[in-house]
């Protein structure tokens, strides 16, 4: 319960495929974005990160890298698997999309 | 140049090792960090992300997971590899923390 | 239309009401949050801010800042007011939360 | 001490002028940005926002809205008024930046 091996998809159409979670908590995938703030044509791109195992409660925290395949920008995801009255498992997710800028005077808005 | 294998500290006093990026960016390392949110004893934390590889500019970005080895959170860092006038490399980040909650109705508070 | 003087609600259950809006866009109002993340008693809080008024989409921005009144934090909105398709208002918003903290060296931990 | 009427200026060349603090902690002023993620010409803006008054130790927290007068955009900016080792005042913020986006569907990219 909670592991994040599987199919997710978002509210906003997104997509991703997580495989086998090794015995240290780490996964790959490729996640298959709806939206893009590029005006580049959406490639699937591979992640990769990793959960927290066994606990308690068992509902883990977790965070992934997405190295998009159809631009320069990295987006990581971090968040926390639940698991809901009924039984079925939900993601909640934050997420920072980081743009390649031209040099450190333009780091601050490389951010959203 | 801006490749992110090596030792990098920062300005909080925490430092990261990172090991061998592969011919896809990825790689694996380790977190050492001088503060925490938790009253846990600090402990090195393995990280994994990936970077973009060969551009033009050779000021790829990047991201990292941290998978804390002494609390139930997760950190996922974002940001860029940049060269300053100098020729040194430097990384400008920016993080999320997700701490685990109880159920989803707290899930508005856990990441800072 | 997309002025934001009136009473709001949120799908946490917080709501606000939020008084005229001067020919600066400048307002004033009150928060009640259904949520928070201190021990103290939740009680109504003063905020104020402001919004662009006329443009051709007239779907402004705005921002506002939530003096807490029953704890030391502070938190501000910022968001886009919408007009769907039923030509009904929704404001769409993000947040930062900021808490005191002793001194500097744990500003890093103190907004969420 | 720690009250924010003055001359405030940050690393990135920017500055405001924060007028009179009332007896609620609100207050009015001016900022002027030295960087823009527009192509417009930057300009002057209002600020009004609040900040804590009297507390213990006296390093209140504040928040602050910024209506662009050169674009759509709004930011909000929060943080704390720390007292420094030599009794000097530091502000430590964060900040949103809104920008206006044209409808719903885009409103996931629209915060950096």
């Amino acid at each position: 319960q909670c592991v994040l091996t599987g199919f997710w998809s978002n509210n906003l159409g997104s997509n991703m495929t997580i495989n086998f979670v090794n015995d240290k908590g780490e996964f790959s995938g490729l996640y298959h974005t709806a939206v893009t703030a590029s005006n580049n044509e959406i490639k699937i791109s591979p992640l990769q990160g990793s959960q927290h195992l066994k606990n308690k409660e068992n509902q883990p925290t977790f965070g992934f890298t997405v190295n998009w395949s159809f631009s320069d920008s990295t987006t990581v995801f971090t968040g926390q698997c639940f698991v809901d009255d009924d039984g079925k498992e939900i993601l909640r997710t934050t997420w920072l999309l980081r743009d390649e800028v031209g040099n450190l005077k333009e780091d601050w808005k490389a951010t959203r």
